[in-house]
């Protein structure tokens, strides 16, 4: 098995202008929706349509363990993916509650987590959970490739679906310590900048938490050579799949909504592996984990929402899609000024 | 006829602390939805109730006309209010698309309008436009008061029809003119601090527009010694409605959410009346328009909503209710700990 990445089209640079030029005959001052044009212009590159649709939102929730919870670096059990599987499957997440409300579709898919699989979630594990990064490396290349499979296929469906805007999102007691210590592996990054609370870790918790993936990283460093071996060496296999999907997404012409801080990351990787992989990436909101922040600067992402949430499980991301379809919409449906009779603005002469 | 406000209740502490243990025992880490957490223990403190309701949302949009442009401070022709008016009863506007996203009803208000009355839009018109207050105070005591009871009025008629949430909004070429003068009648704001481009003036007509509301406020300042004095001073009646609105919905524990600009100013007028209007308010959005940050600092206003937008009609607004809806149903619908079956934090021993 190697690494097969499939191909991104060029944003439409034609639909860009499209688009700009429709909004700009729409009854209202030029550029007064702000971010919101700027985001219907966006939507209209990726699809290479104008206007876009936004009508068919799904959002991927993909979930693994990882084996570094041995370290105790996690505030919950690692039991608690598997049961929050159970309660996704239930409708009781926060999750639930906003793909209800956006009226989206919510696909869970289990990549790796180390428990029975969970009626409702789709099972596509590819190991019961992640090696401890602490002592070996997390997973196998045939594994990470696997798991980069799993994201890949599941953008593919959606575009076979003919699903709109892509929301992501994940679930993995311990995955802000996979996160911060891949971020540590691609980049300069010092643990202290990146390793954050997570779920709510207290002060000694945290250091502990900063010591363990200062030691790992400086074990990894000495073999690893490309972010495709840093993720093998860190994981997990839902960031594997979140970076999968991101990339199929782009290769469908599906505009990706990036949820926080993990998959963040995620799509840090994915623009190593194939710099394309980027344009496709709307960013929903800044988290307040500590690395968020810093893995945005490196992606030059300006996100939607800054809302305080440290939640994950795409709950950002579903909040910052009504931005996204409102947007959409806006470029659809409002009236020029041709079309509803409404006076251009004059050229006053104020002398 | 007197200035007599109806009487506000307190925010309700028992049911704000209600909702805060309800979020507590929810399945997140405590905390993790952030200020979406806020929201939803600020919308039960002004209910009364736990979990709030959030389903039926109404907007008010308030629309007048200004003799101020007369002075020509505005990129667009008076006429467009009316044509406006026309364009959101036929459905073209930016706030019915928002409207139709969000689920929400979409209440036109005809305060002042200086043009016949639009079918399709409430007539509830005071005069035809406001007097020019670059000579003369815009509205009379008697002018000011039934425009702040038509606020009132349809604020109590959204509480008949059982309405949970209210969103406001305005359309008045030249508003943002008046907002700024009355903002600088109602604090210390100098002129370059509050006057700014509104629907996109050059910087020649801004500086002609600074120097109408600098002579304009040295001139009112000589005699207005109230808050509702400022208001006759310079207006306007789409102004003085949403001031009413405000107050009508908070004696009605009716969550309001507050727009842009003009609509902030509106709100300070609100709490200089009665400061208890302030505690029902909920801030969507910061605007590109220049006073509304200094706005929002006086009333120590945390917007939701950073977007550079600057369009009003209630449109940030209408983008934030999606938040507030969505705090309202985590609140609702989220699964406690222990209906999903999911174990809580553990006290880990990291030595």
């Amino acid at each position: 098995m190697e690494l097969k990445l499939p191909e991104i089209p060029e944003l439409s640079r034609q639909h860009r202008l499209a688009a700009q030029e429709q909004l700009d005959r729409k009854t209202k001052p030029v550029g007064s929706l702000g971010r919101l044009e700027e985001l219907a212009v966006q939507l209209c590159a990726i699809q290479h349509k104008v206007p876009p649709d936004t009508a068919r939102k799904r959002i991927l929730v993909f979930a693994a363990d990882h084996g570094i919870t041995e370290e105790k670096v996690s505030a919950y059990p690692r039991e608690v993916t598997a049961q929050m599987l159970a309660n996704f499957a239930a409708g009781g997440a926060a999750i639930n509650v906003l793909a209800r409300l956006m009226g989206g579709e919510l696909f869970v898919v289990d990549v790796g987590v180390a428990a029975e699989p969970v009626v409702g979630v789709k099972n596509r594990k590819v190991r019961w959970g992640t090696r401890n990064f602490a002592h070996e490396p997390a997973m196998t290349v045939e594994e990470t490739l696997q798991a980069l499979n799993v994201g890949i296929e599941l953008a593919f469906e959606a575009a076979e679906d003919e699903v709109d805007i892509l929301c992501l999102g994940e679930m993995g007691i311990g995955n802000t310590t996979a996160a911060a210590a891949l971020l540590c592996l691609l980049t300069e990054a010092r643990e202290e900048q990146v390793v954050g609370r997570g779920t709510g870790l207290t002060d000694a918790q945290l250091e502990h938490k900063r010591a363990i993936v200062a030691r790992a990283v400086a074990r990894h460093r000495e073999w690893v050579k490309t972010p495709f071996e840093a993720l093998c060496a860190v994981g997990g296999l839902e960031i594997a799949a979140l970076v999968g999907s991101m990339i199929g997404a782009a290769a469908s012409k599906i505009p990706v909504i990036v949820d926080g801080f993990i998959v963040t990351v995620a799509a840090l990787v994915a623009y190593h592996l194939t710099p394309k992989a980027r344009d496709a990436l709307i960013f929903a909101h800044r988290s307040e984990e500590l690395g968020h922040r810093y893995a945005l600067e490196l992606l030059e992402a300006n996100p939607l929402l800054d809302l305080g949430m440290r939640l994950g499980e795409g709950s950002g991301a579903a909040l910052a899609s009504f931005l996204v379809e409102a947007a959409g919409r806006i470029l659809r449906e409002m009236a020029t000024f041709a079309e509803a009779g409404v006076s251009e603005r004059e050229e006053q002469d104020v002398t």
